[in-house]
């Protein structure tokens, strides 16, 4: 009998091998289709191009969002997919307003170049004249105290650490002083904040981005910096502290639009009622054209369903795209999704977001609900690796996704390289052809065979 | 007794572990200096800048090729190396002279981009006005026959394969039609041959690249057509399948000259007679500046002792920096460079080549020469991981370095990811601007950090 049960469980453990083997040789070949479709008529290049040149930045509530609406409403509607909808969404509506200036008036003059931060109030008219003081951490701020602070420009200068492999870090780390720095310096009586651009290379393209002002401290106007004026107004200050600053800023908050999430799906043949959704964010800021960030992750996402129609394949489970609005600044759509699943109890499997651009593909990072997630994950990379798809960290998602977490989905987070990300991120070179054809095709292969392996093995790993 | 033996295996293993894992933490340590000396004081960009801009492209016997090997030879004098020298190799000296045109001229006119292939003959002057024959293999050509091909230019128009995730296999793959595709054709009476550049991308760059003639057949001249330019010339060859084209070039190949590889060394403070070698090529097309191809891979070079100089890393072997001369167009450099490793019976424990250009790195290819070698590269993976370099693949190396294989070598090839190498590859845009100076640096520190576990281990693994 002992021998009886051993042989059964070798049999089971033999056959459980055989299957896993077969199924391996299976993915494998599916990948090599997806990747092949990817690379040979792939739609997602194209799509980016009209996304880019003929709409370009749309930041919620203009023009441009709503064209961007409308194009991506209409490429899903011509896939056929089970059903394609839109989700309304009230969203800020922050304008820049004639451009901005920054220009050193005393003891000489010199223009710097610079860019409104999104939410960001304006001067008045004539702009503002003022002393600048730098700082580079919060503490300096303390220690400086609002004698030295109060009527002045403060220029924040805390440059990204180049030391960090992920430029995603660096940017963590330095992200404080462009969210957070307008506030604090108001606090102590600042008339305006400048910030150094959070980029890694010197050059002279300002990076904007979202500011954040807090309800205690009055508001005051926030921009960037280029790297290249930062560095420049740095070694101006050591020669010439007295120096005075202007600074005119016509950008102002109206009052929020009616805007949307964009999505459609693919029905799951087998448990249609388990949902992965694969997203990325329409809005885009104004300067740019959005190419990266984060036209690439929309087209990613609709190219995966799109390669799935047309290799007819029948995901198990239901396959959602959500493209969301008002990632920048509000995150307004993502919050919006997140109540909607919420009200309805809809079941989410899986979440993954792509928000960092079209580069070369690396991996995938996860937050997982659940023990077992991730190493499941893990054990699709002997398939994944023949498509050069190395890693799955733990740990990660994405700011729309975000609000889903909390309902108990694990968010998964599309990593391609990130060196050359923080060289267009809110810039306006942030272009089309920042944008190579295969390494976006490359990404949206990569996706649709991630979501492959959630729809066929949910979290079941080989 | 049994027991005791048992317990001396176990503290013995418990031991080992321990080392392995003290050893682990070290290394990881030593690597995070690396790492930051590359990204934070790095050297390679600004060599990199002075041999692109200031030298540019520098093929064989040009004078930028004896400029840049006066320019590295400086560099790494400065640097107090242990030994720095010249090793003198006679080069061929291939010049493009006047720029080549190719036109269609009947049934109405239009200019074509072309790029005359290292090593061609040139046309008569006045050029060669012939009929066109398109194929895309050696069979198509053969069915064709003398009768169909006498007389005419042969047109060879295969593509790279976009579906491979390596750019190189599919480089690989096509690559006969410029190499060989000259004297295939001259076989059956070409009289000239144009070729579809070896790019996956659609552009108006031709790209050059070396090409051969073999002794039985006439010697004709080659040239590549760009992309698009290729793409052109099928349409119109469909439409007008009489259609005459008109072809000058003005190449030819001048007597040898003496040029130099660039060499200096780091001896080793244990093993100072097992020598690592990493290097690179120096010449390079003189349609561009050879940013990528191969001024990345020499500046990746002497970084690697610059930084162990700068660290103050005494090396347990010796590390020996090798700039190869005529890795395009001959090889002269690679194979004199053996004759002497021979000659004088040194060992090398490794020789590891970066000629992929200066991208985001992703691992590393060998080539083994004893059982072993590959697995014990992988095992030092648990560290590298950490630094984004996550695969270690069987089969590689580098031209320059072939010939060391053959007395025993293993051959190591630095792995960047490929996917934009063949946007740039022998073109007119392998410029500085193309390369990333992050991308550049994390190559050096990934090198460097193989270079120290191998002087380090030896191919001892963890």
């Amino acid at each position: 009998m002992k021998f009886l049960s051993a042989l059964l469980v070798f049999l089971m453990l033999f056959n459980f091998s055989l299957c896993s083997q077969n199924n391996e040789a299976k993915d494998r070949e599916l990948l090599r289709k997806i990747y092949d479709e990817a690379l040979m008529r792939g739609k997602c290049y194209e799509q980016l191009r009209f996304l880019s040149e003929e709409i370009g930045g749309r930041l919620s509530g203009s023009p441009q969002a709503a064209a961007a609406v409308e194009f991506l409403h209409g490429e899903l509607k011509k896939m056929a997919l089970d059903s394609v909808w839109l989700q309304p969404v009230m969203v800020p509506h922050w304008v820049r307003g004639n451009k901005e200036f920054c220009r050193v008036i005393s003891p000489f003059t010199e223009n710097l170049r610079i860019c409104a931060l999104g939410n960001s109030v304006g001067t008045l008219e004539g702009g503002i004249s003022a002393m600048v003081v730098e700082v580079k951490s919060e503490a300096e701020l303390e220690k400086l105290g609002r004698k030295n602070i109060e009527g002045k420009i403060v220029f924040f200068n805390k440059a990204m650490d180049a030391c960090h492999i992920s430029t995603f870090k660096a940017y963590g780390e330095a992200a404080w002083q462009r969210v957070w720095g307008a506030s604090k310096a108001a606090s102590y009586g600042a008339a305006a904040v400048i910030v150094r651009s959070l980029g890694l290379r010197e050059d002279d393209y300002p990076h904007t981005g979202v500011m954040v002002y807090d309800e205690k401290s009055p508001k005051i106007p926030a921009a960037a910096l280029s790297v290249r004026a930062a560095e420049r107004l740095s070694k101006i200050l050591k020669k010439h502290p007295e120096m005075t600053l202007e600074l005119e800023m016509n950008c102002e908050m109206l009052p929020d639009v009616l805007s949307y999430n964009v999505i459609g799906e693919i029905k799951g043949s087998e448990f249609p009622e388990e949902i992965i959704l694969v997203g990325g964010h329409i809005d885009a800021w104004d300067n740019g054209d959005g190419a990266h960030d984060d036209g690439a992750g929309c087209v990613h996402s609709t190219e995966v369903l799109r390669i799935f129609k047309d290799l007819a394949l029948k995901p198990k489970r239901t396959v959602r795209c959500v493209l969301f609005m008002n990632e920048e600044n509000g995150l307004r759509g993502g919050l919006k999704y997140a109540e909607e699943v919420k009200k309805k109890s809809e079941k989410h499997l899986a979440a993954i977001e792509t928000d960092r651009g079209g580069f070369t593909p690396r991996g995938f990072d996860i937050t997982e609900t659940k023990d077992g997630q991730i190493k499941a994950m893990r054990s699709w990379l002997k398939v994944f690796s023949e498509f050069d798809i190395e890693k799955i960290s733990a740990g990660g998602g994405g700011a729309d996704i975000g609000p889903l977490l909390k309902l108990g989905v694990p968010t998964i987070g599309y990593v391609p390289d990130s060196q050359r990300y923080f060289d267009y991120h809110h810039t306006e070179i942030d272009k089309f052809e920042a944008v190579n054809k295969r390494e976006l095709e490359l990404g949206a292969a990569g996706i649709a065979s991630l979501v492959w392996f959630l729809s066929e093995y949910g979290f079941q790993g080989y």
